[in-house]
């Protein structure tokens, strides 16, 4: 996606060409995979097990600033979107971070997750909460998505939560490496990846079956994989920050 | 409330002054309650059994504009709104007008109740839900009241809510007339009315501590009741535009 303040520019419509196939649009959306964070320098450390505490508790406390911006971002959506069938399943990740009390039934949520897995990891609540630890690189790049899922038609946020197809194996690297190579980190700590790898299953199935029905011509396909980049880029440019910050293995 | 073109201008500041006690502040908003649309013509009609059955319909088709856009409106609060404790109270009122299905419990919400109010005063599905009933004069009443909310800061789209506080009673008054005026009407389309009295007192227990809570100087109790007024605008206005199209007795 171009940056935004150039996107205000005309632009003559592109020729029309026709849609890929559904399977072969898939294909290309997972074949952006090759630029998930996985691959940062950054992840490859933590998840390998090279990180130092001060290296996984920057990355804890930054994440943050990214988890509490999720429900904020899926009501953006909520409030874009007309649909009631489309609202009733997209509130549910809102629920999923928040928490809920409903007829008795009581989930802490995600967020309050995350921060039982900072407190694991030897951060205080308040240091996280009070955003300290943020560097501007992630917030920069966190606010974008924000500002994304605000401004553009709720059809595209939903195609820019597609980094979800990617996101079951990296929770599944920490859930395998990380009690082996941190003993120092409570395990208890490590639910949140535990409950996120069949919620991102379960929410990525809807996002992709929508992108794929959606996005039909070559056109719209194109600008598809655009927003899958843009939020590419988002999850790298915070992984790019703290690396800057906390120092990453040559 | 200014009109929203004339606000970006500079204002002095207003002179200090001492803000309200809690118990004036709320005898302010309450008395703002003889604007509340309970006193409007054509809901004195609807209320008083006068009504025809194009005016009730009429009035059914259109206020369905304002309850899909009560969901809307509430999300957008909840993506202006960063305190998680706040969110996870509010997300229940868009579970209550959408409905959910959540841990086996399925609700089918206030926008299905309102549609089956709908189908009990004879109109069908499809007519309601296209809104090809609905005046324009409520259509931009309904959407000044979803750009305020999205605009504004939330703790003022919260305070915009207090209409409820006149709610109950208007709710109460079709429960208590419409079976014995408009005997044609199915009573098992009046369920919405019932839900409401209740939900709308459980909200607007929040809303009202709220706005007691955060509006505590004498300018922003001012700004509370401009925004208390605005909202009674909104429902006003809807009042009128289906006076002139359907008529209201002299």
């Amino acid at each position: 996606m171009k940056p935004e303040i150039l996107q205000a520019r005309l632009e003559s419509p592109p020729a029309e060409a026709a849609g890929w196939s559904p399977a072969e649009f898939e294909a290309k959306l997972r074949e952006r995979g090759r630029a998930y964070h996985i691959h940062h320098p950054y992840n490859v450390m933590l998840n390998g097990g090279r990180a130092t505490r001060e290296q996984v508790r920057g990355w804890v406390a930054n994440r943050y600033y990214y988890q509490i911006a999720i429900p904020i971002k899926d009501a953006a959506v909520l409030s874009n979107c007309p649909d009631p069938v489309v609202r009733r399943g997209w509130v549910q990740r809102i629920l999923d971070h928040d928490g809920f009390e409903l007829n008795g039934i009581r989930d802490a949520g995600g967020v309050e997750a995350w921060l039982r897995l900072a407190e694991s990891v030897g951060l205080t609540r308040e240091e996280v909460v009070d955003l300290r630890h943020v560097a501007p690189g992630v917030r920069f790049a966190v606010d974008a998505y924000v500002n994304f899922a605000r401004r553009a038609p709720w059809q595209e946020a939903v195609c820019s939560s597609l980094t979800e197809l990617f996101a079951p194996e990296i929770h599944k690297q920490r859930l395998a490496n990380w009690p082996e190579h941190y003993r120092w980190i409570d395990p208890d700590g490590l639910k949140y990846f535990q409950s996120r790898v069949s919620l991102a299953r379960r929410d990525v199935e809807f996002g992709l079956a929508f992108t794929l029905a959606h996005f039909t011509t070559r056109a719209a396909q194109e600008r598809a994989l655009e927003i899958l980049k843009f939020k590419l880029d988002v999850l790298w440019q915070m992984s790019d920050a703290m690396a800057l910050r906390y120092g990453v293995p040559l």
